[in-house]
């Protein structure tokens, strides 16, 4: 659809959004050849416009024509005062589970879908892909094809590979291959630890597990070795790095006081590999985005919202507006620090922010 | 050893660590008639001063006598100018995945363990019992016994019993119980989800998977209803509440957006909820502290810092320090709040405090 040679989608025209869904409005047949396959299908829904997706004989979520339409989108991102959208898939259809060439076909169509829509407005969406993660040699391989073939600024993933978390050294190619192809990569809470944890509705996945899942995905990154072995790596985290901020500095102390922590993070300070993730400031509460950029430093946040699913932030702006920042901070939330983790061109110098530690600019 | 008319222990001198803990130098023989039990016994180690806790057949942890022998603890105290310390038992020795009757046998051991070590120094320690949760009935009766005839301030129990989160309804009548003793409780993180979403070396587990499990542990008394059953409980989390200050605005949003949600708290703000708790100030850092006070309230943070094990906080009166609050605040973090949650009679008037949302006082 595009060649490497053209520049990647999203202008920098306005706020981007960095952290907002697609689901197809359709689903290929099961081709393979495997008995009882949880392959995902779409059947209408009784609510215009609305259709279930069924995975495995049951409804896994309802879904609106806000997860595929472009201009449906592009009217309620106008609405948000959103200018760019960061499309990734619905983190379920990640499809970690599925034998690896199901994995890769799932991936492949999903890819394609979400390149057609980015297509359909290059200046205002920008995509990002599925990797079949259960084989690391399938994934790169369908990396190279989603950046190199169909143009995506990188892939979404989940923050564990059916159980695995992704620090696992198993993992650690795939990322050195996202490095090297200058992909961004970004880490999405995915059938969480926890669950026993909870008491109450099912919305309590999402609510309550989701955050320390995300946490130690990203601790994970740390302490496993990868980040360190990937030192140009650019990875965002969702939902606000979740309980990240609350690990670390319980992994600073780990890391001071016990030798062995300090070994397998080879004597790298976690506070200090920490900051050289991005993170989306989806934690619904302006103090707490403050927290944020306290801890992560005021490059290194974006604005996403989790469009269009029933938990998304509605007032993306409104909750920086909230914050009192300068008009270069506010600047670098709305969209220079997204668009410099997503190695836009416009935005690839490195910025003059405030770093933790810093006294911020007047 | 006292009766119910005694004065509890602790006379509010000095600053109050309400997060220590204690393992008895010895453990008696399992006189029990179940085979494979894995009921705790000590075996001397080649340090000088050290035992290991050895459970079925491998060293659990390996120990020293600040554990258990009182002039040790207060030569420490007085080090590090802790005036007084409220003992728990090492959590590992609550024992839920005992059978009821050998579950009781071990609480009633600790908790006489506890109380001999409190009488002997009623002014400098307070003591803290277990009970056997994994028989509500058979706990209820436990703490009776820990409050009425040892004259406990109350009990610490775990994040979870044997892998059922605290909030689940078929514990609320101990809790109910809890607060009809006007005990104090103490909910310490243990074996806590997310393990296989770890990547590094043993301490791990509780550098990054215990903040997680009690963030998990608190919500879970929120979203379970058992917090709107209990109005008159005091309950206190360690660990500074683990993640619940990154779930809290989550929660918040949830509560405010989704209709089951706000059904299930029956209608009551999962922040006002929160600010309802007590927490000890355990996140190794001053800003993280200050967030706990932003969040939480400072009559609600106390300080805590698992002594006397590896990961402790050695200088928790210098973090306090290095916040710049007022001198009635820090009196608050120091003792105030501690003493408030332990029922104690000296301070039992409520705090005129700030409440997140207020100005501080200047």
């Amino acid at each position: 659809m595009t060649d490497a040679s053209t520049p990647r989608a999203g202008c920098g025209c306005g706020p981007v959004d960095m952290h907002t869904h697609v689901v197809p409005a359709d689903f290929p047949a099961y081709l393979g050849s495997r008995k009882g396959v949880p392959w995902p299908s779409m059947v209408p829904a009784a609510a215009p416009c609305h259709r279930h997706v069924v995975i495995s004989g049951e409804v896994y979520r309802t879904v609106s024509h806000q997860c595929w339409d472009p201009a449906v989108r592009q009217a309620d991102m106008d609405a948000m005062g959103v200018g760019v959208q960061v499309l990734s898939p619905m983190p379920e259809l990640l499809s970690y589970w599925l034998a690896p060439e199901d994995g890769s076909a799932m991936c492949r169509f999903l890819n394609e879908s979400v390149a057609r829509l980015v297509q359909s407005d290059p200046a205002r969406f920008v995509g990002l892909g599925a990797v079949p993660l259960q084989s690391v040699d399938a994934a790169v391989a369908e990396l190279e094809h989603a950046v190199r073939v169909l143009g995506m600024a990188g892939v979404e993933i989940g923050s564990n590979i059916d159980g695995v978390p992704i620090g696992h050294p198993r993992f650690a190619p795939f990322f050195e291959a996202a490095a090297a192809l200058d992909a961004a990569v970004f880490v999405h809470a995915l059938r969480p630890a926890g669950m026993d944890r909870l008491v109450g509705p099912p919305q309590l996945e999402q609510v309550l597990a989701f955050p320390g899942e995300v946490g130690l995905a990203a601790a994970s990154m740390i302490t496993g070795g990868t980040l360190a072995r990937c030192p140009t790596l650019r990875i965002a985290f969702s939902h606000g790095g979740g309980s990240l901020p609350v690990l670390l500095p319980r992994l600073q102390h780990g890391f001071l006081t016990v030798p062995q922590l300090r070994d397998q993070m080879q004597g790298r300070s976690p506070l200090e590999a920490a900051r050289g993730l991005w993170f989306d400031d989806l934690v619904y509460d302006a103090p707490a985005i403050a927290n944020l950029l306290r801890v992560y430093g005021d490059t290194q946040v974006m604005i996403g919202t989790d469009y269009p699913f029933a938990i998304m932030d509605r007032e993306p702006l409104a909750r920086l507006d909230a914050l009192g920042l300068d008009a270069a901070a506010i600047e670098r939330l709305r969209s220079g620090n997204a668009l410099r983790w997503l190695g836009q061109r416009a935005a690839v110098t490195a910025p003059t922010g405030t770093r933790p530690g810093e006294p911020a600019p007047s």
